[in-house]
């Protein structure tokens, strides 16, 4: 599928255009990094969703260190829009935690991270999704894939910008035909164990504070440090994780 | 080693009462839930680190939604224990965001977020410690093992503990004859990249917060929801991640 094509399709959709162009955006910038689970061909996936093109997100409370979105069922990709625009143009003066309740699909979190990054700011962010993975011992899915998501910012340049899902293969990587439905295991194989308790903890972190439908929560900070060109020296031209493809 | 046998000793390195008291809870705890390289036996290793048992540490910056304390090099555990009888005291409105520089070593990090959790609150910890983990391409240690634990609170009663380190073994296991050094790379086998991507996120975070010297970084808020009790039901008798043993 071509831009144009994914634009008069999300269009038809009953999409202003400014929600095309951040939709767009992100899955070019999916497609470009090898993550096609999450690129364009969202855009049909989308058409089989229940998609309230007039929901908006409220910020339902608003303090230093604390906000509260309510996405109201608005399109995760533009509620994660409006939160990195939102915490760019008022970053905090230290950290912040951020929430969003109802928000969902919110595609590639490490690309809003690296947004944030970019912007000077360390991010960390997280968010739940249906639930397909089962405890190791069999059983129904108690977890998301529920990607963690850190980007930091760097003085010499490009941010290092780290987005693990915790399962052996994505939900879009199934859709991209990249994996199978019986591949959506916790990855680490024998130690499954660890990446099924990393789901399970953001789980309910996030639905502690997001409630029981899908959410996210952001922590976003200014730096203080600049690790990242030491850790640079020390890879010795190895690749670190989420560099520019 | 007995308790009373690590009081002894660990008095005999100049610590007082009340942090003795705080060290053998910790290890204790540690070895009653298996994880005994955590536990008692980290007497005599400590015995062999350089201590300042007249290190305090210090809260160089406080505010509702940010904290920031400089260890000075005082024992990590009295530095956590410390941390978290502060939280408790003086809980956030809403959500705070905890930094701690020069701080090690921090043990269980789930010991700690329990703790948090056991008082009401959300928690998710992660501390950096010496780098072990490499490149899954080779070369020397990057990152460290660089745990993350969550805690949340339950109206059921049992918080929900998880507590994972991104190494397949942890140094403590090492120390514990349960593990061997050559053990020390990221978990997850052929996805092994992903524990190491998590260690290096984790540790970029951590050091452009708490800056170079190891660090903690504690997210910590009040829960809106109760997620826990729905979980367990689905789980049907599965044990959940940090099920009290």
């Amino acid at each position: 599928m071509t831009g144009a094509e994914a634009r008069s399709r999300l269009a038809a959709l009953g999409l202003e255009p400014a929600q095309v162009d951040v939709l767009v955006a992100h899955f070019e910038d999916a497609d470009r990094r090898g993550k096609t689970g999450h690129g364009l061909l969202r855009v049909e996936w989308l058409e089989g969703q229940a998609i309230d093109p007039l929901a908006r997100a409220v910020l339902v409370e608003s303090g230093e260190g604390y906000e509260h979105w309510d996405a109201h069922g608005a399109l995760g990709y533009l509620v994660l829009d409006e939160i990195v625009r939102a915490t760019l143009a008022d970053p905090p003066e230290r950290a912040r935690v951020v929430v969003a309740s109802r928000c969902f699909p919110t595609g590639v979190l490490g690309y809003w991270a690296r947004r944030l990054a970019d912007g000077g700011l360390v991010a960390a962010l997280t968010a739940t999704s249906p639930r397909r993975l089962a405890h190791p011992d069999g059983g129904p899915a108690l977890a998301g894939t529920n990607p963690l998501a850190i980007a930091v910012p760097s003085g010499d340049g490009e941010p290092v910008v780290t987005d693990v899902s915790m399962g052996a293969v994505t939900h879009g990587d199934v859709l991209a035909g990249r994996g199978s439905a019986e591949e959506l295991v916790p990855f680490g194989g024998e130690q499954s164990y660890k990446a099924f308790a990393l789901a399970v903890g953001l789980e309910l972190f996030v639905g502690a504070l997001a409630g029981p439908e899908h959410g996210v929560v952001l922590v976003v900070a200014r730096p203080d440090h600049d690790p990242v060109p030491a850790l640079r020296e020390l890879a010795a031209g190895r690749r670190l994780p989420g560099a520019d493809v």
